[in-house]
């Protein structure tokens, strides 16, 4: 039975990984910064070393090729990471599917599909993320490319144009959904499931849909000291309250695989002799289900407003950002299951509570999803870490998955 | 008889309240902070205009004198401010404390001792407070100095030597006590009572048990969208539950006047989508019982470590600061309420609820304070405020009381 290469991966993300790496022992490539343009650089020459047919498109994305003719069947995911992340967040699904090609290739394997190998521009969220892959579904209209910029105010339009991109081209870069077979990315899990479950494979059968909600609690500024506990409005308790009952509320009304995270709290003025005049927090939540996440939402606002009511104060709660929930193809999920199965590797099957290029893809093809596990769960972070073997495992299953989806 | 000078005072406390002004018109002078820095070369160049002998001690604080000879009468009080608060605040006792020696000196009263305007350095608390009045006090041993730092982690030492003073020669600031005949304080109340009464001047008796605790709680930083609920160490959870619970505390198990307060609540690393790692909050607890506060501080201990287990978190506690209850010197108590009379103002009798720099030297010589309403009994607010007439009244029976203390 075919199989990738270990050693050769290896040594691909292991040099990846020098590229643009911290003090700490991570990586730092925003997208178009210096470092992920020396890391594009650097896999052009690894491609065009493996004698592997490959092009840059319009919005930047890198794509290389085995096979001919189409539609093609699609496998990769991102090189740009978060400011400090890991080595394996991205670059693995990238790295492999250059892996499965290379293997496919040198092989002399034939598929009856072309199967290609791409590497998104911007998934992590410089320009608030998933340009690539939205360029490549058309998802991404014209008015969106300008109103995007990094946290400096950097426009994403002048950052394409500083390193020789058009972004006005952006459109040229979708592939038309006739012209797609599918979308297979290996991901690291970024979560602890599959590690504390001792599973080496994860069947994803969906991206969860995410919100961030915006609450601040309006209280009034007092001494410590002087004001009696009677006569306080503290914002604080309201705060303290919220975050307490919103955990509560997303296990006891949630799916039961709902996640909630209260992640900043911020208190003005802020000193310990006075009373908090207002306590600002993000509630961060996520769901499978779309119905279940909005009626967390809704819960949410009333909630908030209850709470503040019960301390004598007052509650403003803005909703920031609201995803939908991906499904991956039922088709694609029974095909790595069995592969994963062919190799002697059992599965899990979950969610993926983070975001990936996956999500935009399944608006316009089958699109299935890869996990391996993630040493304690850490990601974005230096201490991001999958074992070898875990990381041949999952290549392997990606290269049957791409064989059996190049069949037709 | 002798009255001080209301328009010369209340320019200059109006002039004081434009140094660190906030955009909602409090002020904001953590002590050496540059907007402290910039109060004090103000101050010093009014001296310096009013022709008064003055000088800056090893730790800082600064005095003028009017009279010659010993012991020496002092008033005075602090011209740092906690963040965004009121313009009254120690500043009134250092301007009015000025203007007594000023107008004593201009109508060329001859006084048997000396009289002391003072501001002190941080009173607010920066560095956990009370140095000025503690150096003076000789209450401040070295391994204190070395301990104490700011939020941000910044060494008293180190924000000393910024600015120009020598840490090590803080010893020298000490006065020793037979060269101090009292220490007298006029101060906004920072509370309601005077207001609600309608009496224009306080006669304080005594000023509250005070202590500052610093609690830590240590979790575990994830993913907020891939952990899920059951596998996490939140840290904010255990310092919600804290606030809440340290509420409940003093309502049931304090003396029904007791106060605790949460001013500050930090997360790490504080990311919307990453579960917090630590959260580190202060406690802010008083009371007139020496005995209660000790009470509360020890179940504020086990009640940190309790919550932590709860929560599967690591907590650590430490008690930064702990001041005892300091009485009043009866005599002086006298001498104001004598003083108010004769000016035809009617006077209460009360404790105080904040702490001030008088109950450190009440530790080496009589001490007095002299309290004026707070309208609505808002401090530490840029709301702060008290009206003219009533600094006026004030600052009158400051000016008899210290020319009573002066005569020997």
């Amino acid at each position: 039975m075919l199989r990738i290469n270990l050693s050769r991966l290896r040594k691909d993300l292991e040099d990846l990984g020098e590229i643009g790496k911290t003090a700490e022992g991570g990586v730092w490539r925003s997208s178009l910064s210096e470092a992920d343009m020396e890391a594009r650089r650097w896999y052009i020459q690894r491609m065009t070393e493996a004698g592997l047919q490959h092009w840059i498109d319009a919005a930047g994305n890198i794509f290389a090729r085995t096979g001919e003719g189409g539609p093609a069947v699609l496998a990769g995911s991102h090189i740009d990471s978060v400011p400090n992340g890991g080595r394996f967040d991205g670059a693995l699904g990238v790295m492999a599917a250059f892996e499965c090609i290379r293997t496919i290739q040198e092989q002399g394997v034939r598929t009856r599909l072309p199967i290609e190998a791409v590497a998104f521009t911007d998934e992590e969220g410089r320009f608030g993320g998933f340009i690539g892959s939205g360029a490549v579904a058309g998802t991404l209209p014209p008015e969106e490319v300008a109103r995007r910029r990094d946290l400096r105010g950097l426009p994403l339009a002048e950052a394409m144009r500083n390193v020789g991109l058009d972004p006005a081209r952006i459109p040229e870069a979708r592939r038309d959904p006739k012209d797609l077979r599918a979308y297979v990315e290996l991901h690291i899990e970024q979560g602890p499931v599959l590690e504390s479950l001792g599973l080496p494979i994860g069947v994803v059968q969906g991206i969860i849909a995410g919100s961030r909600t915006w609450v601040t609690f309006h209280g009034r500024a007092d001494h410590a000291g002087t004001t009696p506990m009677s006569m306080r409005k503290d914002a604080l308790l309201g705060a303290a309250e919220f975050s307490l009952r919103a955990r509560e509320m997303v296990l006891s009304e949630g799916s039961g695989t709902s996640v909630g995270t209260v992640g900043v709290l911020e208190l003005k003025p802020g000193a310990s002799n006075i009373v908090p005049e207002s306590a600002f927090l993000t509630l961060d939540l996520r769901d499978i289900s779309w119905e279940v996440l909005q009626r967390l939402l809704e819960r949410t606002r009333s909630l908030a407003h209850e709470i503040a009511q019960k301390w004598g104060l007052e509650a403003t709660v803005e909703r920031m950002r609201v995803s939908e929930p991906a499904h991956m193809s039922p088709h694609i999920q029974a095909i790595v299951d069995e592969a994963a199965r062919n190799l002697g590797l059992k599965t899990h099957w979950m969610n993926s509570g983070a975001g990936h290029d996956a999500q935009i893809l399944a608006k316009v093809t089958e699109a299935g999803m890869i996990f391996v596990p993630s040493r304690q769960g850490r990601s974005h972070s230096p201490a991001e870490f999958t074992e070898w073997d875990q990381i041949e495992n999952g290549a392997n299953v990606l290269l049957h998955t791409l064989l059996r989806l190049a069949e037709g």
